[in-house]
């Protein structure tokens, strides 16, 4: 049976659900583990590609690298590293970047100016050239149609699991699918987040509109929990478009490029959820609503302030709703209200009704909820008429055990 | 022997060294484990007051008490009280606050409106009145001048020691004493620190003077490890001076002023950096150093990313110098400045030169000094002439613990 007519239905897989597009992940000696931690991703013929950067002003060499392949709008492969994040290391790291690509574009008889890279891991530390060299003729050798979820583990670092989602939908008679593969997992504030995902189509989509989707929907999704503006070193989404379903081409005003920025949006959304619910220690993942703040940028900034405020985050792993350091957080979160007029509710259990608390029958109703692994806080500050939305996770011992340990 | 004119001396003990006030510390009950949590300080004859006060939009009700009483310039006693913060209590919690007053006043025979409020604790639980009336009545029977220890032990929250100093100057042919008591000691992010402070002075100051004197040092002291416009709902400095040292009063332009201002900053200083090292689960104490900013904002956008951010901080906590992630907090800090040309040391330890790591050895040897309780980081911009100082402490596993069971 079919789903009707601009329906999004979940597949299984990731990258793999994606028709021309052939993928590996290998080990190849960057993570002291043995893990994998090469990843290639190739689209069969030539795509069209989007992406989006960290908007940090410490940039990783891969991130320079990628940017610069951008303007010429087409896709052959992207090569992502997980075990060492090529930032701040000078002019060596953009030359190691670049030969990455450039043996990868020679192995695949590809434009080298359509490969592009990314990395993950530890700042400041060379890239070990011979291991990627290595890595990369073995990922090139075992590039596989089904090779989607081992890329997906080999661009993993403190994550605990692989994160991948697929979505298919309807465009004239054939059957389009859009599907990712992402890393995250630091998320102690949502800003803190370094993340890489890279989304696969076999939609036929022009470069232009390919990124305005695809800045809409990253917008909503990864920026969500990540901030915008206050990103990693190496923060990357790549997006790529084979149009190997044989669909016509998703032209702007037409029903079928919504159904597919909606299908993009999921996947980009999921994958967000994915990241945030494994961030390092994370045991909750919180929807944080604002709701009647005077602006966008209000809602935004008071939404910010509860989900990376470290003793809101205690209070979620404490599973005991301390609502004063959520009034604490949006009193100084800088959006302007009345405190006597917010109210609190933990999914729809009331927990504050006019800036007072409801009691002790109301909060240990709304604890009950906290001990769940997934739920929302709604705060409307009757303010205004503007809303958002952000994702966050508790701050657990366990964060600080992994980060403290980390390069150790 | 005698220090020089305008030298500074250091003096044992806290707010019971500066003549003509008395103090006291009771418990009442206010905390379940039966500790001190209720204090009074009283000045004998009437004294010039100055405070500054939380800039958070919810304001605990003796804050808005506090301000109001502010405007008289005259100060009698200031009773404060831990384990319940009196905010987000509405009217019943101003009522409470001004009832509070009122029963000092009552009892030591004062104008109610020279008496101030002070609270730190749980938010949005309605004080214990009976509790506070029955403590406050014990406070005033037990004044007495050496009692300023014990009131600087019933303000603590999770502190886990009672912070006091004192400092002594020659003007005229009299000694002068500025000494104070605080609180912290929320301390993951500096703009997470409730505190309170109680500062005296037998210093004969006009309430004017007094409060640029108390403003100028709180913005270089409690300021840069609470950041300003970004503290809790109960935060509070006060300051009162009672002239019973005897000396002439402290005129503008004068070089006794100028060293009343010194020692005032010096009980300031003292006081944060007590603050933060008694931060909780801290275990260590850095001054994060900006140099070479293109402006003071920039310096200051750019020490407190660093000093706030959790990646930093629980590499302090782990003593191993991951400074990729001080390089990632300068990023996204909003100061403009090129990262090749970066330098960070430890201490005297240069760790990176240029925007590159000098490897190995100097991170071993960096990391020797992050084993120490206290360090310096120092991070050159080369973009200007600013600086900016902060103090901030790691992030261990310990401050989890703490917040997530605080109200349990």
């Amino acid at each position: 049976m079919r789903a009707g007519k601009g329906a999004l239905t979940t597949k299984r897989g990731g990258l793999s659900a994606v028709a021309g597009v052939r993928a590996a992940g290998v080990a190849c000696g960057l993570k002291k583990t043995g893990r994998p931690d090469l990843a290639l991703v190739v689209a069969d013929h030539p795509a069209a590609v989007a992406a989006t950067f960290t908007l940090n002003r410490v940039q990783a060499a891969p991130v320079l690298v990628s940017k610069r392949r951008l303007r010429g709008g087409r896709f052959a492969a992207i090569v992502l590293n997980s075990g060492n994040a090529n930032a701040c290391t000078g002019r060596q790291g953009i030359r190691d970047a670049e030969e990455t690509a450039a043996e990868v574009a020679h192995l695949l008889g590809r434009p080298v100016g359509q490969v592009f890279v990314a990395s993950t891991g530890v700042i400041g530390r060379p890239l070990n050239m011979a291991a990627v060299r290595a890595g990369v003729r073995e990922a090139t050798r075992r590039l596989s149609a089904k090779g989607g979820a081992q890329a997906a583990r080999a661009i993993l670092t403190t994550d605990t699991a692989a994160k991948e989602t697929a979505v298919e939908f309807s465009a004239g008679r054939r059957r389009v699918t859009v599907a990712g593969m992402a890393k995250g997992s630091g998320m102690i504030a949502p800003h803190m987040a370094t993340m890489l995902a890279v989304i696969a189509t076999d939609a036929a989509v022009d470069p232009g509109t390919l990124q305005r989707a695809l800045g809409e929907a990253v917008a909503v999704s990864f920026n969500c929990i990540t901030v915008d503006g206050d990103t990693s070193t190496n923060d990357m989404v790549l997006c790529f478009a084979t149009g190997a379903a044989g669909a016509p081409p998703l032209r702007p005003g037409t029903p079928a490029l919504d159904t597919f920025r909606r299908a993009l949006e999921q996947v980009c959304l999921t994958l967000a959820k994915m990241i945030a619910r494994d961030g390092e220690g994370a045991t909750k993942l919180a929807e944080i609503r604002i709701q009647g703040a005077r602006s966008m940028r209000e809602a935004r900034q008071a939404a910010e302030a509860v989900a990376t405020s470290p003793l809101v985050k205690t209070t979620l792993f404490g599973q005991d709703i301390n609502w004063g350091r959520v009034m604490a957080a949006l009193g100084r979160s800088g959006a302007r209200f009345d405190p006597a007029r917010v109210d609190l509710s933990v999914d729809e259990v009331p927990v504050v009704c006019r800036g007072l608390g409801l009691g002790p029958r109301a909060e240990a109703a709304a604890n009950r909820r906290l001990r769940r692994r997934e739920f929302g806080l709604t705060i409307a500050l009757h303010a205004g008429a503007a809303a958002a939305r952000l994702w966050t996770t508790d701050l657990s011992e366990a964060y600080v055990r992994i980060n403290a340990g980390y390069r150790s």
